[in-house]
């Protein structure tokens, strides 16, 4: 979302015409707009960095008990890695592609701020950076309660440094789906399609834990492996759905303007919409055909709306966001129920809401912005998914065949809290 | 308090005195003024939606254990109904009202953003929306455990849609309150008040959850109803003390002068001060009375001086806001203690804290007000809490004939969990 | 961090040179950069009282299950006293000193906003007085368990009314440490130093919890005292995380400028990296050395390097911020073994992670910051934690032999949650 920025800010001090609003030509000068963009950044990135917050309660609500301290460290941890790496080399891995090329620099990430560039570098690289470890907090429920810490950090350092920037790189750096004419305004793909199909990756190296599959299937075998914490997980959504508002505001990437502000208000109308579609939908269809109004699939609604919303969150009008939402999911609902028939286990469902939701998002862009191909947006969200399935696949067997992936069956009994962590996750006695 | 907001921005542009700081006319482009009031309701906004989690966690906290996975899906769902139902007709209908009027107009909000009006009508629409919410946010609270979802939604559809948007318009739309000299800076009535009322007519529809009063009464009478998690209940509060700084800080509905930013600031000491004296009687109080410090009469205090302070968090000095907060926390309490003595159940307190502490701060307010009567006080805070009561007894009354409100005793014994979710809220083993 | 501010301000309105950006004078006006900068101490403050979240939930989830609901009543509690007593007499106590002087005023603060000034001077005791709070938030996880909830607020009245601002304006307020050329950016030893002083001198006071160190000692004689939730505990860190954003940016002071806004995010960036070197470091070394890979010790490890990187965030290299970060995390670990050995039973590991990594970023600011002697350093670390830990001692050792500080053996085997609040924390059944 970043390439050209700087030609644009420049164009837009010259001159802009804002449809309907009756306004020629913005009268900010170029270091209030420095100031009013940077600040866009700097709030929008502290949304996002708390987001991980948000995973880390969703995940530790939604995993059963044995397991919640395991999940809080790899969270906690797999944050504190895609800093350094997005340092290290993400940020000119992705921003340092040649024009439609395929791949930057393998080099750290220097401040190179400039009024030219309309804003403060350095609060762009926060900003992106956020966006990178939710890439991979996306990753870290769907693999919980069996798959161990460090091998898991290993992972997380190789998706945050190297694998979700060349991607990523290939549109926001101006790469070649950028030249193609993929549209993916805050990442429903780029983001939520990534890691929502690094999980799948995962999920299939890894197998599922133990017992989760013996009985004949179907919603009623999730007892033995109720989620530990509901209040939890819901903190977690609101969390994630207060985030979003930077997430997809942000991505504006500027707010020195009359019309760059006034995009920001309606990004964040669409952004809770859609998010409200989806729990509507999630509700009413798990009443309709389960009986019980189900409070998991109503924040994983909320996830699914947002997430698709997320590729193009300016364009759609109200009713068309409510609706983005709303499809959303659904199809969050069918394909938890397909996993679940596929016997693969995504312990919170970051799959569907991510990755499914993600892919229909992206799909439905040309839906409201006639700017944008089907074609583009096929293209584009197909070869990053599997681009980042393949990649990801490699490196954990990778990691499974030397120094390994899964925890012992005896250390599964155990859970991972005590068995890893050496931390009991509730300590609760009367 | 958005009327004649595009009318005092502009005016503003032109002239304004700041009294004491020798500051005679703002030098601030009228861009930048719009940006800067846009930026305030987004960031107010978003403070504003954080309360949603904050009433969540509160209630999650306090109900008992068998009905925490409801209250999360009820807050949630609540959420998303507000933000449909105040696009679809409920903004209009509180701001198309004529001057002087009583009702707007059934229509859909629709984006009339211009630099004229001093700020992104879609910034505000969001700020409003959030508001909208936070009104029926409160009534969940009391009626937790007893009352079925989807009735509930039912009737979260009309109050988010209806009920609250008219006699808000009444006041912030210009209508006839407004013409009558009442003032309600952020709502100590019209949201607070509204919600408050609202929750009461269900309490009385409803009636008490099976056991609450047969002992004989009293606090110790409320050990079998026990709450679930008071980390999660004071979490709540914190949420949503931070999200008042968006409450009431937005509610001066412009920064974009020296004058305007400065009286948000002043605003955000008043709400924190007044915060804290409802805490501090509120503990004093159980201590001395009850022989206990009371934490969850402490949390209920901060709420209570938080609303109080509501209805004019700008004029008081900081010794009149920590008063004002502090006679907020002693008529939580004795309204918590009288509540329970009618026989009226409301499991969070919600009543005591929100509409009882609001109707004293929209009384208080000639106290440090001059421009203020209490006249007017009186006849806004009966107006809209007499009528929000009656029209919410009506409709409560109209869902219990028809499609019932209240679920079977077996369903109570068993908890809304299990009966209604159909999800265990803590599946917590050693 | 205040003193002379208005100065600069002014100073900068007139003339800066932006070393490198070509960059000669700034063209934003002096209302709009006091529009700007009112809004930096606003939003930073609202993030910075968040963080009063943060700590509550951190140490709700470290106490064992028999003393959350205290810990809950005594956090809000603390944080209520503090706005009351820094409005009272903190503020002016701090920033009435005389240049190079010892100590301020007992007169309450009151509004002295002007243009001149640069920025609103409400929204800078907001603040400040948030960090207030926190100094004495760090207070209160060391001491649970077993002090008196009222005693507790007494020294909560008096720390933030008079011991942390009279040494804070030693420095901030432009005392004789600042005259002695000390350097504190955000407050590594003005407020985490001092908090884990206090904290310090409050363990030796109150003793260790019965049966604490009646085994031989060793991390194993920790179980009889498990963590209630570790989820919240991490959720804490979240907070504090997202939090210091605010703490660190904020302290920038100004934000109206390029080179201002600049700066707020290369602090953003080094607090990020800092905090995550601090959570690798303990992962690592409690792995190597325990065995496991120690989550609790993650999370402290992320204090120890957001303490660490808190008295110069603005000077580092990326690369130095994760170095400072990590050494943070290895002082923290080893002080916490340190700490058990001398018996000082401090329950969250507060001092490890605020005093003692404190002492080490203050001293470390020369090794990136080449205005700053290692002399001035000690100098400030040694004179703010002497100071604070002996007036603390003084008056715990006063509460204690008037009204009494320690709870009786019976409250203490009954909990501080039965015993003092009436409260149990978690009425958790299945």
């Amino acid at each position: 979302m970043k390439k050209y920025l700087s030609y644009f800010v420049a164009g837009t001090a010259i001159y802009f015409g804002f449809a309907g609003l009756g306004y020629a030509e913005t009268t900010v000068s170029a270091e209030v707009q420095y100031i009013f963009n940077t600040l866009l950044f700097l709030m929008s990135g502290f949304l996002v960095m708390w987001m991980a917050a948000g995973f880390a309660m969703l995940e530790s609500g939604l995993v059963t008990s044995k397991s919640v301290s395991a999940i809080c460290a790899k969270n906690i941890g797999l944050y504190s890695i895609a800093g350094v790496m997005f340092w290290l080399v993400g940020y000119n891995l992705a921003y340092g592609i040649p024009e439609g090329g395929y791949i930057g620099t393998f080099t750290p990430w220097s401040d190179a701020s400039s009024v030219d560039t309309g804003y403060s570098d350095g609060s762009d690289w926060f900003f992106q950076m956020v966006f990178c470890a939710t890439t991979m907090s996306i990753v870290s429920g769907t693999l919980a309660e069996r798959i161990k810490i460090w091998p898991f950090f290993l992972f997380a350092a190789i998706l945050t440094g190297i694998i979700y920037p060349i991607s990523m790189g290939w549109q926001w750096g101006g790469g070649w789906l950028s030249t193609a004419g993929f549209s993916d305004f805050a990442g429903s793909t780029l983001v939520h399609g990534a890691g929502g199909a690094a999980a799948l990756a995962g999920a299939i190296v890894l197998g599922s834990r133990t017992g989760r599959f013996s009985s004949s299937g179907g919603v009623k075998a999730m007892t033995p492996f109720a989620a530990s914490s509901i209040p939890l997980a819901t903190l977690g959504v609101f969390i994630l759905w207060m985030g979003w508002f930077g997430f997809n505001g942000g991505s504006q990437l500027a707010a020195g303007t009359l019309e760059d502000v006034s995009s920001v208000a309606t990004i964040y109308i669409n952004t809770n919409l859609a998010a409200g579609g989806g729990v509507i939908t999630a509700a009413l269809i798990s009443r309709l055909i389960g009986g019980k109004t189900d409070v998991i699939m109503m924040l994983n609604g909320a996830i699914a709306g947002l997430v698709a919303i997320t590729a193009e969150p300016l364009t759609p009008s109200p009713l068309a966001a409510i609706f983005i939402g709303a499809i959303g999911g659904l199809v969050m609902y069918f394909s938890t129920k397909l996993l679940f028939k596929m016997k693969i286990d995504d312990v919170v469902g970051a799959i569907p809401a991510h990755l499914v939701a993600g892919v229909w998002g992206t799909l439905a862009v040309p839906l409201t912005n006639s700017d944008v191909s089907f074609g583009a947006q096929f293209l584009g969200t197909i070869s990053v998914v599997i681009f980042v399935f393949i990649v990801s696949y490699l490196v954990f067997q990778a990691i499974k065949s030397t120094v390994g992936l899964r925890i012992s069956k005896e250390a599964e009994k155990l859970g991972t809290d005590k068995a890893e962590v050496g931390v009991i996750a509730y300590g609760i006695r009367d």
